[in-house]
């Protein structure tokens, strides 16, 4: 901590065909191609037990998103009135952590490839972590 | 971004009777006790639309946890074998981020009483976002 803030550092990055924020998916269940997790080597102990076939969530940090928003219209609809951000899952927000439920289809060493993950590519991940309830968590 | 790492500012704190981590819960629905979510008058406009009665996911700064961590005993039960991290909830982990689904009982400005959190009193809150779920998602 320095002066009331709080220092992330990414454990790995998105690889997706997903590099245009305007045409990707608003959530991972509406169309997202497969994805890879491609994490740094230096933090491979801690995935050693996670296993293909079974759903995480992934936090990653938008970086191509604003911080300075406080309302927007809903899915970027501007037919629809605004709304305050954190009623939303607006990428846009004061600390933009986004929250994925995908589902790991393999794993190579330090590589995932996943499902329904709407994530840019090259999107910073930040933290993984096991669903708690399977089935119904997302 | 600062050479490729990220700022997260608090957006408010948690104001909890629980303030030992050794007796603390360790899920929100393990007996938690009803707790504050106070937030900065400065995001209070990214409040304005969230409702009593409702849940909400609630991202924090886990402040007193280890970011040195890789492997754990699930739990914290040394009888359990040691598991990689990104396999549990616990707190020690590279950004100790929390993901906590709670209950919104009611609001007071920028005060919020809820139920089910089972983070520690003063714990920085860094992002609320709505279920997309509802009844099942945590």
């Amino acid at each position: 901590m320095t002066d009331g803030q709080y220092v992330v550092v990414p454990i790995g990055w998105v690889e997706s065909p997903l590099v245009d924020p305007a045409t990707a998916p608003k959530q991972g269940d509406e169309g997202a191609p497969e994805a890879y997790l491609v994490f740094d080597q230096g933090i491979a102990e801690g995935l050693r037990d996670l296993q293909p076939g079974t759903d995480v969530i992934v936090l990653t940090w938008l970086d191509r998103a604003r911080r300075d928003v406080l309302v927007v219209h809903p899915r970027g609809d501007e037919a629809r009135p605004q709304t305050s951000v954190f009623n939303t899952r607006s990428p846009h927000r004061p600390n933009p952590i986004g929250l994925h439920r995908v589902t790991i289809l393999s794993i190579d060493g330090t590589r995932m490839r996943v499902r329904n993950l709407e994530a840019l590519d090259a999107t910073p991940i930040v933290d993984v972590k096991p669903v708690l309830d399977p089935g119904v968590e997302r």
